[in-house]
């Protein structure tokens, strides 16, 4: 049976109460502050709870409280969302998303990337180093991640300015500088820290429901020209440093938790410390729009490492989390052609152009271009549930 | 001739009236505030200057003033401590520094580590990659950089806890967990941004003392049995972030004018966007010691890449800039064997042990073992300036 709500739900949205993910919004009149979407509203929760750390332009003191008052949180608001006698009381608390603005839902600790897509993985392998193994000998001995800039993570709507940079193509005698021609989208899911850990102790995968409050949309944008040429040996840096988009709704890891499965098969089994005993994998289905049409539709459940494995990883030397932490599964690609979450996979490094309904061609994107990323996840009782979307209109670089 | 100041300063010191660095200190009694070093004192700047801008346990909001702001505090300072009419209303708010504990000086926002020494990177790279080209084809076209862990980012005195990781040694079958047992340092500087930027907006070379507050010392510790195994393809992850020590001390860029110098000439020619006009080399002096000797003295004269210049990239892509952001040099390291920045290079990756003076070797860093790094600068009219100094303990990995 489908809980139901006062609040208004138009049929087949994604957004019931059973999801109830948090955000920022910024009513016509009045400051920026914490609400959860309801429908096609966003109740606003300093007002509906009467609790002033909602009265806040970011999550992040609410990240803080810890799992426990999460848990009573998300209770309380469906609570109040499902008594009818508490309608007349809220109902002034509602607002329509096309009357509010939404902004960045949290302030970005550090940001990590990592690299857990076995086909992902293994697909940049063949295209950046076609003379060696696709996958590299740590790969499946350790979830790969680095980091990323966080001062660059930007809410979903943000244009994203082509960047410029340096690129050499093989047959080049010397680098150049300009605005990229390779320009990229990855597709994942990110996950946000709310509680933190001391420096020198470890999490577990066990723990990783008590540090990690929640799960949003990225598109990690990569300039390939300018990362294929910058990032021998030290690692990605200006050719994705220049923009991270974010979706505006952090789903909370207990809205999820239907879609939680086991990772495919490890093997060589995990050492110890990255046993993933908790079944962290997730079955949440992502979709790629560019310009209106679905060109891919990556498989979250194919990925080879856990979330919860990424996170005993991060913290296994000692390495102490903060709230607003911010890590990324890396590209989501499937085994399929259309389950790739890039364009360089999706066009094989622009050999194989991508052909829109309106019989345009593309291998990289274009100025003007929009692309947007959307999640679902199985919810109780056969609902599915949307994840919020991240969309961006690429602009053209700066002269 | 020696400017004079009625605060006392010894003999000898590296922190006279020409250098006033900045940071963050708490008294015996009190909270933690801004304040600026004199001889072996502090001085409150909150009381003496009377701004509530540094009733703050960190620096970032008198950083985020801007250049003018700097420029005039720095003078005000100066007139304050060299009238000796000002004494009797000032000497109250000097501490010695034995009275009060210091601090990380300011919240990181972003921490990006560069690779700017052409004879770290040559030694790297044939420790590392024995096979190949010491020197990877983009290293003289651009500064390599890439982002490091802000969240572990700690103040000099704290202790590093050795890390647990993965490694594997080329002659193991699969890799182990457990402490690092090649547990090195990196001798570097630190740049410290004041002055933001807007997201999609580039910093040129010539903008560099605009939005550069100060320099300090930072040691980037270096597992490297853990960083060797996991660095393929994506960079340094775990093997760096357990922790990264700063000095207290932020040395404003105007105490370091006297230091600055051209960079080794740099050829090929950098392409128009990374050529440094404004002599942004710097003349400073480190110098590693381990448990009471001193066993290297890196010479920042000779780093390939200007700090302007690593600015001017980072931001090349429109990447902006925030208050915090902390971008280091990477390892100083001068052409002779004597002037190398890290244990690998010094040992020659364990192969040519130091000797200690109690007969003792080492190649890599010991539970108990204490580095202290420090730093100095020409100051003006021939005056020798300090930088603070970062130490560190050891400690044993935790079980």
């Amino acid at each position: 049976m489908v809980t139901t709500t006062w609040a208004p739900v138009p049929f087949g949205s994604g957004f019931g109460v059973d999801n109830l993910p948090y955000g920022v919004f910024r009513p016509v009149a009045g400051a920026a502050r914490v609400g959860v979407r309801i429908g096609d509203h966003v109740l606003d929760l300093a007002a509906a709870l009467r609790d002033e750390v909602f009265a806040a332009p970011s999550l992040n003191g609410f990240l803080a409280r810890g799992r426990a008052a999460w848990r009573a949180t998300r209770a309380e608001i469906v609570a109040l969302l499902t008594d009818p006698a508490r309608e007349a009381a809220n109902a002034a608390h509602l607002y329509a998303l096309a009357e509010v603005a939404l902004q960045l839902p949290f302030e970005v600790a550090d940001y990590v990337d990592f690299y857990a897509s076995e086909h992902h993985a293994t697909n940049l392998g063949r295209l950046f180093r076609p003379d060696s193994d696709a996958l590299l000998p740590n790969w499946k001995h350790l979830p790969v991640g680095y980091h990323g800039r966080a001062g660059t993570v930007v809410a979903s709507g943000t244009p994203v300015v082509r960047p410029c940079g340096q690129r050499k193509a093989p047959s080049d005698d010397t680098p150049t500088f300009g605005p990229s021609v390779r320009l990229d989208i990855e597709a994942e899911l990110g996950f946000v820290v709310g509680a933190p850990s001391a420096l020198g102790s470890t999490v577990g995968t066990g723990d990783f429901a008590d540090h990690v409050f929640g799960v949003c949309v990225v598109n990690d944008w990569s300039a390939r020209d300018i990362q294929a040429w910058e990032y021998v040996p030290l690692g990605p840096f200006l050719g994705k440093s220049f923009a991270t988009s974010i979706s505006h709704w952090i789903t909370p890891l207990e809205a999820v938790e239907a879609a939680r499965v086991a990772t495919p098969t490890q093997s060589p089994e995990p050492l110890p410390h990255l046993r993933d005993t908790e079944r962290w994998g997730l079955d949440i289905d992502l979709e790629v729009e560019l310009c209106g049409t679905v060109v891919s539709r990556p498989p979250y459940a194919q990925m080879y490492w856990s979330p919860a494995q990424m996170l005993a990883h991060m913290t296994s030397n000692g390495a102490s989390l903060r709230t607003g932490d911010l890590f990324a599964s890396g590209t989501v690609s499937g085994p399929e052609p259309g389950q790739r979450g890039s364009f360089i996979e999706l066009t094989w490094n622009g050999a194989e152009p991508l052909r829109l309904p309106d019989g345009a061609e593309r291998t990289f994107l274009e100025d003007g271009d929009v692309v947007t990323l959307r999640a679902t996840a199985p919810g109780p009782n056969g609902t599915r549930l949307a994840l919020g979307e991240v969309t961006a209109t690429i602009a053209a670089a700066r002269a």
